[in-house]
């Protein structure tokens, strides 16, 4: 394909893009194909020959679009917030157009040092300590997902703890690391590629609004002390994935400090808020953190995959990752005055991660982006206060950003079956979670163009469903 | 922004990128700034109010541009190819645009069944054994790196080795894995964030020609086994990055299958070569392999990031990465009819990879993709007779695919200096590595663009700047 040949394809696929937002909404949400259905459309073997263009998007149209759910629909309530936005379409465009390598400083420097800057940026923008930025002895770099931070900072942990003794021999001992019983799975799985140990993974209790409780924390850490273990990590969480709850950062981060044991922070699902000045109580005590992370690619208008992830103290990073075969020295690594951000993640290679970050920053503005956080707060809000009033539907925590979290009076088999049948409408998508061992819907609320109409929709759908199930018994 | 001002901006990103592409060859190819340059022409804080597409863009002219290395030029020869194409960076688009979450199958059926697809395809493109494919007990799923696909073959081995007892307690024991003195940097990473611990990876000793010695690796086998160690997992190299080294894929092999070892084959610099089957006999025993990896985001026009990994036994990847929270359960799942590929790697989340790969293969076909990994080892032949043919300069290794090893005769201090003075020139990039203690110049032949005029051009400067460097001592 030369140039010019791109440059036609190029705009009808950016058309093919501004049709498909615009039609969004005629679309089924939860795509409603069988296992098996798109798979058996799609040709056994590759072409020998070239295809076109043409038949390519044709394929797209007929083939994939059937078996896609929406995540850019304002219908889409599901999970957790994806939303994307022009300016990030177009910083990931750009990004893919340039194709260069971020590896190292010396492989492309604009792709390391404006990543740099804008992980600095989000620092003051989140009302994060000023030890994680680059300035100090922290500083930041973005992920792929918060899976992969998690991971990096369990391994740094382990390491800071063990003397690089681990990476060094392997595991031994008895490291024992902490978490909440409403903690990411992602932590789970990190602790068992870190080669820690499912066992030596343990899930602190909740309280009633299902956060951490300290006491909890800190007396099993003494039980692990007596029993020989080695506490090294422990896990807080601001927005857990089933009911967006945040775990005291500061009282467990005050624990940390004292036994020496390194304290992430995912923010994953609602860091976003702290943009907002008013919901930064809920970060107390985070400069007592080694390590946090939040997701743009959740609710900061960013697509996937955008993760950024800080640390207080870079060296423990970069000791615990760096690699340095003869093939990638380089004079400006020897020097020491860059940051080679292939030693501060699993991964070697990486693309130009933060094009699209600065774009989006750029276009909303701080304020631009804070007005959207709170609409997005606003509308959880009222969609809690409508769960609230009614007779048939329970709020089962009161919402602190944007998920609601409620359930029908009728119990556990109903509220499945009401969810799916809504689900099967196409109108709206939703899902749900298990708290204290009860099915609860989620309505998380957080695509970029959702407004108070969508929502009034959903909420009017889900209570004639509710009905008609309820009279259908 | 909305979709129209979309259409209007997304189209000026297209021809952005069109002339980039028909100037690129104007640019120097290494980035001639110093640490620090980019950053500090960078604002030290996120504008409050949002800024126009107008201005980000400028800015990326003026300020980003000068910090990148071209590594879509057609005179980058620098480590590995990243080469690009447009049909992937329309594919690339696709996907940004959509926006879709496919972690699960039910969170977007199309993402999951097309790679499914279009990784089956590639075990017959790459006449790889059928034990791969999803029809039988295996499969493939694309991956960020070939460094996460190393952590996850050692991860999954692992657990098989201790029956998923790792997994439950950590890492105990003493497990040791298998590499080459010239294995690839990810593997020594992988065995320290896996807990396994670089003293228990055993670097083998090479021939002449830098391929792993089956006899070396048999005995240190053995003697491991005397001292009380347990083999569990041995990589071999199909294309090393310092010279393109092929391990003896069939005589590993058959150590492994002996023993229940896991073989994982790294082929992620040259399994593209496998795509035209005059290559296939250095792949002769890949039916042996536990695991399987290359890069199309290095040779295969694939814009970054995309590594296709596959495994002989789905199990025991999906046994040891699975993690089912209740806000992830769904029928789908629960049917076991469908491949939910978070299972299947580090990660949780995943944007949709396969797009971009299914318009590479359809828009070149397989026989267009096969022309131009013909055309590249020509080159590569081409420029080793010239390097052969001269009086100053000899050939380090025959190359096998792409990759040609050289040096001038006058020794380490004035290669470096030779690369170094041609690098700055902006005309070409390269770069170098150590073999046998000394210092080897490297040309990795695969930007997608190269064609015999500018490697003339390329071969023309070097033996120019190194005469002038001759003359100066």
């Amino acid at each position: 394909m030369t140039p010019s040949q791109f440059r036609e394809e190029g705009k009808k696929m950016i058309d093919w893009i501004a049709d498909y937002y615009e039609g969004i909404e005629n679309m089924p949400v939860l795509s409603q194909v069988k296992p098996g259905e798109i798979k058996n459309r799609l040709p056994g073997s590759a072409p020998q020959q070239g295809e076109t263009m043409e038949q390519m998007i044709d394929d797209v149209n007929k083939i994939i679009m059937p078996g896609i759910t929406h995540w850019q629909s304002p219908d889409f309530y599901a999970y957790f917030p994806s939303n994307n936005s022009f300016p990030s379409i177009l910083g990931d465009l750009l990004s893919s157009g340039l194709g260069v390598q971020g590896m190292i400083w010396a492989t492309s420097p604009a792709c390391t040092e404006l990543e740099t800057r804008v992980m600095d940026w989000l620092v003051d923008m989140l009302g994060l300590p000023g030890k994680f930025k680059s300035t100090s002895m922290g500083g930041g770099v973005i992920q792929d997902t918060a899976s992969s931070s998690a991971l990096t900072a369990i391994v740094a942990a382990r390491e800071k703890t063990t003397a690089f003794k681990s990476n060094e021999n392997g595991v031994a001992g008895k490291l024992v690391a902490y978490v909440s019983t409403q903690t990411h799975s992602s932590l789970e799985k990190a602790a068992k590629i870190a080669g820690i140990g499912k066992n030596n993974l343990r899930a602190i209790d909740v309280d009633g609004n299902f956060a951490m409780k300290p006491d909890a924390l800190k007396a099993q850490i003494e039980k692990d002390k007596k029993d020989g273990f080695t506490p090294f990590f422990v896990c807080a969480t601001i927005g857990t994935t089933s009911s967006n709850a945040v775990d005291p950062i500061e009282e467990i981060g005050k624990i940390c400090e004292e036994g020496n044991y390194w304290l992430h922070i995912d923010a994953a699902m609602s860091g976003t808020a702290m943009l907002c000045p008013e919901f930064r109580h809920h970060q107390k005590g985070v400069e007592l953190a080694d390590s946090y992370c939040f997701n743009p690619h959740k609710w900061m208008f960013t697509n996937f995959d955008c993760d950024c992830f800080w640390v207080a103290d870079r060296n423990h990073l970069i000791n615990t990752f760096s690699i340095l075969p003869e093939y990638l020295k380089n004079k400006a690594t020897e020097s020491g005055a860059v940051f080679d951000y292939r030693d501060w993640h699993i991964q070697l290679g990486r693309r130009f991660r933060s094009l699209k970050l600065w774009f989006v920053i750029r276009h909303y503005g701080v304020e631009g982006l804070q007005f959207h956080v709170r609409e997005h707060v606003r509308l959880a809000r009222d969609f809690a206060r409508w769960v609230d009033e009614s007779t048939d539907f329970d709020l089962v925590v009161e919402p602190l950003f944007n998920l609601v979290c409620f359930s029908h009076k009728a119990g556990d088999t109903f509220n499945i079956k009401l969810m799916d049948t809504v689900n099967r409408t196409g109108e709206i998508y939703f899902t749900h979670t298990r708290l204290n061992g009860k099915v609860v819907l989620r309505m998380s609320i957080g695509q970029s163009n959702t407004n108070e109409k969508h929502l009034q929709k959903a909420w009017k759908l889900i209570l004639t469903k509710a009905r008609e199930l309820i009279l259908r018994r």
